[in-house]
């Protein structure tokens, strides 16, 4: 069982749902976020700041806002993590910076509160 | 370490907050989500997309509207995740679909910012 | 690749951002959250409630209440782990219960949407 949390922009929210729904996968959550990314911040800047430019610093403080963005978790049998990765992917991919991300991680059980279920009977979808 | 990370019902987080400092657990964070679980769609509606059936498509769109929900993120020694399982088990209940799933995940490790103390030191609750 | 959470003080956001871009990591998000760590209820106060004490568990109802936290996720390879968590230390420590907590948690895998880059090429901040 793997954990897939992705952070998106908060206008794919809606066909990121649709199409997760599709792939079979209809049990997750979103919340709401404030977040940066490398895309939003010039390498030069950053160059800028680590050789101690105060003028860089002072830029990077004003680009340095967050962005709000949506943070999208699913937890799925270790089968479907390619198939959930490639779904997000395909929805949210723009080609411009701030697509997001998608982070895998392990989980070690998961109960359903109703029945006790444990492990993928507590994920399945069908 | 683990990290217990439960979603459950809006209105459950108060009775699930008081069994779980009286299970001895009084740290804890809760974020509100967006969230949708397998009993909010029927399996013939997820069938009949599969299917192709553009009428089935039309009313999941309907249905697949996200609910509040609440997370609930505590982090307790290994010898303490039965406990923690059972006690938000026991109080969100309801026997209906929605009641919630709790997932179980590993942690690396935990620091007590203001002290520096790490492990099981950082998160003991007395 | 790991995962660091950070729960903080609601009006310690901007400074641990400037801190963590200052070390050399940009990509970040947080969330709002209701929180409350061990500080917040004494010990004789839980210590009367396993006892049975009703006035116990009144005063612990009252105090009980939960504070609006932030939770700030970062994910960083290997070796920028303990940079990241010192950082958030340095700029979060006042001495006060109610500094907050930092988990380590481990990564499987990381995508950046846009290129399909995979791993720390997915999270690398330059």
């Amino acid at each position: 069982m793997k954990e897939i949390m992705a952070v998106i922009r908060m206008n794919m929210m809606n066909q990121t749902k649709s199409a997760l729904t599709e792939a079979g996968v209809s049990a997750f959550f979103a919340v709401e976020a404030l977040g940066r990314g490398k895309g939003l911040v010039p390498k030069d800047l950053l160059d800028g700041v680590k050789a101690g430019s105060e003028e860089a610093a002072a830029l990077l403080g004003e680009k340095g806002r967050l962005y709000p963005k949506r943070v999208l978790t699913v937890v799925v049998p270790e089968d479907m993590v390619e198939t959930v990765v490639k779904t997000i992917m395909k929805v949210n991919i723009t080609g411009k910076p701030g697509d997001g991300k998608i982070f895998v991680m392990p989980v070690g059980d998961a109960v359903r509160v109703r029945t006790g279920e444990k492990g993928n009977e507590a994920i399945d979808e069908m």
